[in-house]
């Protein structure tokens, strides 16, 4: 046996365990997490010097450097959003459906927790200590695999959550963490079927199509997000500056970010010019079409390629088109499903948008910034699904939990 | 362009128009379509000749050839199923979940087709009519890939329904199937991510391996069944014999059919060769461990292989355990997750089987024939899901429906 398959069959144990503890016995295992979290700050900072050490060393950027690097406040942080969790109300247990068969058959359809969580992330220690406390909350148990960036803070922070279950007397091996963050661990971790139930990517494009392309678990896709803003020909041209501004500028990186502006032709001259000012201060670079440059003139010309990306960086793409449906088609082709919005005054043309665009979030006067778990009201957020199948955008709680059909008979046989 | 991108293109396109149609349209056109396969009897019994032939030349198995063959009789009964279909509720559309926040955004999650859904099945024609109704009903273009066995009669069937889609004025590409079912083909099929939304597989274990281990696209994995009765010390004896006979008996080769019979030592005295008993009258080979064997000698020795094996055939494994929490290991251990039954009169064993055993369906004094849509109320069935994403258990049209957040503001920024 593996060491790997030592996790998975210790995780199934775990979960086991944890299915059957109460929510009073979680929710105290939780808080000592948090407590034990903050009590372990020097060792947490310690073991994280020595990952960013390696970083400089590596000659990382800066932005990753800030990703990836810890402070008193960052593990308070991190303690208070397992301290939340811990006092979520708790979609497990729920009975979705109850039916009396003619037979008399008694079928109840209960939410149940999966079992084990596989969860494969990048480089923010901080994935850490939430994935495990919304697993945990959930009943689920979790193998994590981080990016070898974090890998000392990660192992000090679940050792540090180990301790804590131990503590108050849960299976410690509701966290396990791979220490071998080798790629060919990894792919072994994408087939371990038996033992993980369900497996979540988080982070860039790259992970997740490796894991898309090499999972036998069933996978749930997250975050990459090219969203757009559509500038309808009866939009309120104050609202598409504020909005569109709002969606590109108030955080550059996230996966809700505006990448691609959509403009009506009918209100192009009088909308793109205030949009490329309210940009240009925030050192936007806009890559247009040849209409788009027309109006102007200070843009890059935008290529066939420019459609499809998530830039996450001081980037926009601008395309002008003649018609609602054109912008729909247009948005339909090149957008990753995650966040899309149209500003108009039409309610039948936001109507038409809502329903033929395929995304998770589609909005209507409103920035895509809001596609966010706590934004939506869940108080809580694994991520956020851009496929179909079983949670579609932010998921909360109710996302790490299944079903189960709990059938009462009395001796039914069918004929 | 590959033909198969042709038709993930085509089907797209038909599923745009099919998510706008009126429930009356599709009624209409499902209702038409069940006629002219009534209509076309004659041809598609010709086509499914051909198949016949064929599979006599191959030295096909009676019970394959007999899935294979039509009658008049089983082109009426596809088409009935149709119409049932036809006159179910529809899943679309309902408000999953409405609130307004704080902000002023209203959040609303509707319940919207997946857009386009793959089907890759063996032998049996009438899944081409069965899977289409299912779909179109929720609003979805489906892409077939069924078995080469069945070519010639699932490409009349298929012809049919695009003959009385036309008629009716609906796309014809809301169903499409593959001409070519090279091994190649469906390899690519598996990896055709923009344009198929979910995948779900129907058949033997072979293929459904196959499938989740080569498509990129979300899987709806469905089937296997190496279903359980375990009888507990507390069981009534009587009931006991009459669930296990039916469950094993009542039809073989179904998924939900016992293939595996746990006794609790304190009761295997009694109820073990009663069952036998029941068993041999069916003609049933039962391959005992040791104690099984000392209380009936007449059974075959069970190796370790057998506890894990769906025999789908005159045979079932016997296993003696000394407690109630063997029994779930020793199930929990083998089982694929999709039916387990407890025969107890003790309420607190039955309901310690219910939740610790990990399976899609559960069930207390009944037999684990009952896993069925149609059982289950739900008016129809495109599967049994054994996996814990989605779906679990039966599915019915809500299980081929996914869902959309949308969001309606008037001009909410991120702050």
């Amino acid at each position: 046996m593996t060491d790997l398959e030592k996790m998975g069959k210790q995780a199934k144990a775990a979960s086991a365990v944890l299915a059957e503890l109460s929510e009073e016995r979680k929710a105290c295992a939780l808080r000592a997490s948090a407590d034990r979290l903050e009590q372990d700050t020097d060792i947490i900072l310690e073991e994280n010097r020595k990952d960013l050490e390696h970083a400089k060393e590596k000659g990382m950027s800066e932005g990753m450097i800030d990703r990836l690097a810890l402070s008193g406040a960052r593990i308070r942080a991190m303690a208070d959003g397992i301290r939340q969790v811990a006092g979520l109300e708790n979609p497990l247990g729920e009975i979705i459906s109850e039916s009396l068969r003619p037979n008399g058959l008694l079928i109840r359809e209960k939410r149940v927790p999966f079992g084990v969580i596989g969860i494969i992330y990048e480089s923010r220690p901080n994935v850490t200590a939430d994935a495990f406390s919304l697993c945990f909350k959930t009943g689920n148990a979790v193998i994590l695999r981080g990016g070898s960036d974090a890998i000392h803070s990660n192992l000090a922070i679940a050792a540090s959550i180990r301790r804590a279950l131990a503590e108050t007397e849960c299976p410690e091996d509701s966290i396990q963490l791979l220490e071998d963050t080798s790629r060919e661990t990894a792919a072994a971790m994408m087939k371990l079927k038996d033992s993980i139930d369900v497996l979540i990517p988080r982070g860039g494009a790259g992970l997740i199509r490796t894991v898309v392309s090499n999972s036998t678990i069933p996978v749930i896709e997250t975050g990459t997000g090219n969203c757009h803003v559509y500038v309808d020909d009866r939009a309120d041209v104050d609202m598409a500056v504020s909005i569109v501004e709002n969606a590109k500028c108030q955080r550059l990186g996230t996966c809700n970010t505006c990448e691609s502006l959509v403009v009506h032709r009918a209100i192009a001259e009088t909308a793109l010019p205030r949009i490329a000012e309210a940009l240009e201060r925030h050192g936007i670079e806009m890559r247009g079409d040849e209409r788009a440059k027309k109006i102007c003139p200070q843009m890059t010309p935008a290529s066939e390629e420019d459609w499809g990306k998530e830039y996450l960086d001081r980037i926009i793409s601008v395309k002008i088109v003649d018609s609602l449906a054109e912008a729909i088609t247009h948005i339909n082709r090149y957008n990753t499903k995650h966040s899309e919005s149209i500003v108009t005054e039409d309610p039948a043309h936001a109507e038409q948008f809502l329903s033929r665009i395929d995304a998770s979030a589609v909005y209507v006067n409103a920035s895509t910034r809001f596609t966010d778990g706590f934004e939506f009201g869940f108080g809580a957020e694994i991520g956020i699904s851009t496929q179909k199948l079983h949670a579609r955008g932010p998921m909360g709680l109710k996302a790490l939990t299944t079903t189960k059909f709990m059938i009462y008979g009395n001796g039914q046989i069918r004929s």
